[in-house]
């Protein structure tokens, strides 16, 4: 049983290889060029802990957690075509330095990339492990038009958001560990119990996320703070707000859509607090956690091989509130 | 054994089932949208042949056929992005109708969608067919890049353009005759030589396209006459004309490039002829011919059997020459 932090060091070995040829040259430099811009390794590292929480690793886990690793990357490079990021993690994304076409490929070819990874494990688990990575696959492009086309709209509704968080986010999340569990030997429902603490884990982790933006500690949180509210971006909190808010308190947010001012930021975040949103958020996120706690408590497998995704959980979400 | 025409009717009548689902329509509208734009299907009629070469065909070559249809639709979108093409079968392009992001989604979830298909292979082969699929994706995608690369380089060796073609091109129609071998039981080296013959016949079509656009006869030709010439296009015959054409040829050949002039067509092919281009464009066409045709004849089946596919060759590469 090791902890996150032991199998992260672990995975970065194994991930650290070679995993595209030399030639041509245009269009694998770029593919290495962004997987060593770096990155967390949450979804390879859940899979590997899914596997382990009911035996040791197997070693086509490895090949799976990579898999898992690129497409997530795929999703990334074709993301910020999509936003027209100029930045990821500091540095130039793929389109800014190699032109859009080129990322689109870099980003097609790893994706496929990640299939063949995948097809690695063994046989007796192949088909079910496909099945669900393409239907997981799916929603994550799902999600992602969701996400674009909530841009376009005034207002979107609590059931709707979370709908396309639990696509765009959560799912890739669960299904890491499911993947893992299967290759693990997980019976059919202690896999779907898994499954099932993966999306609530996403789901607390993306309300904290929209919480830290708006009311987190400047010096820890890493970026900068009221960034969504610059961006008009849709929120846990703008969408809880603009549902619980007074007449005149909507009436103010929904000025503030869409301009930029110096006061901005001030001013959504003093509406949202008249709300409460920020005690609901803190409300919601616990609540998500718990549902997600409670769902891998009832797993059949003895508590101590838990500990690791329980203190995963715990660092993960209640990290710097 | 059934013809090319006869499992085209078929194909084409499982193949209009409905693939993605309703919402997000924003998503799978354009997907539906381009799907009803039609094609040729080759590539999954090849499929089905491939399997009817050796056994009658499985209930799940219909899928493994639909998977690389699909797939080949997914290059087309994305294709279409990079070449910023704005029509397609004389309809709008996804990209010029939904925009470049859409586009880029659609096309992933096309993608995504192939793989869905091709996991409902039998278990038994689901290992072997994946593995092949995965190589001649990645080989697409190579092809592609190379494909534009060499569109910003003055001069492309034979050789060079000659990988580029079997990358872009030929393995998928050698690959979707060898996944309907594997369906259809063929031992390896009869997977084998399908997917040789395959090969050498998806040279042979594209030196016959590039001889068309020259030389082919406009009333029989779907296309405009000479459209590669205005357009610069690396083609063989350009390449063979730029490696034999004497001094002077050679001059006035590279002076034509990136010109527009009303003479152009008419001066290029006037090179092209001195320098025996037709001619030796048709007996590379007719050596690549012979070799798929060789292949084809290897293959330990009746012969009776390999009549659809000797006529489709024929077909195929004889036509309106």
């Amino acid at each position: 049983m090791q902890s996150f932090a032991q199998l992260a060091a672990q995975f970065n070995q194994f991930f650290e290889r070679e995993h595209f040829p030399t030639s041509p040259a245009s269009l694998y430099d770029p593919n290495r060029y962004f997987l060593q811009l770096g990155g967390k390794r949450i979804r390879p590292v859940l899979c590997l802990m899914g596997n382990e929480l009911f035996s040791s690793i197997h070693s086509t886990t490895w090949e799976a957690a990579t898999a898992i690793e690129l497409f997530h990357n795929f999703t990334l490079i074709h993301d910020d075509i999509m936003d027209k990021a100029p930045l990821r993690r500091g540095l130039q994304t793929v389109h800014e330095k190699y032109g859009n076409n080129t990322a689109l490929l870099a980003g097609d070819v790893m994706m496929i990339k990640a299939y063949a990874y995948l097809s690695k494990v063994p046989e007796a688990s192949l088909s079910s492990i496909l099945s669900l990575f393409n239907k997981t696959a799916i929603e994550v492009c799902e999600g992602q038009q969701l996400d674009m086309d909530f841009e376009q709209q005034a207002q979107v509704s609590f059931g709707a958001y979370l709908q396309m968080i639990e696509k765009k986010t959560s799912v890739l999340l669960a299904a890491s560990l499911m993947i893992g569990a299967i290759l693990g030997g997980a019976g059919e429902r202690n896999q779907q119990l898994l499954y099932s603490f993966g999306l609530k884990l996403g789901l607390a982790f993306q309300v904290q996320d929209d919480y830290l933006d708006a009311f987190g500690d400047p010096s820890k949180f890493g970026k900068q703070v009221g960034g969504d509210v610059l961006a008009d971006k849709k929120t846990f909190l703008l969408i809880h707000a603009l549902d619980t808010a007074d007449a005149d308190a909507k009436e103010r947010l929904l000025y503030w859509q869409g301009r930029q001012d110096t006061h901005k930021v001030a001013e959504v975040l003093s509406i949202y607090k008249s709300c409460h949103v920020d005690e609901w958020a803190l409300q919601l996120k616990q609540q998500f956690l718990e549902q997600a706690l409670a769902d891998l408590d009832q797993i059949a497998v003895v508590s101590s091989r838990k500990i690791p995704l329980q203190s995963l959980a715990d660092y993960l979400i209640q990290r710097q509130v």
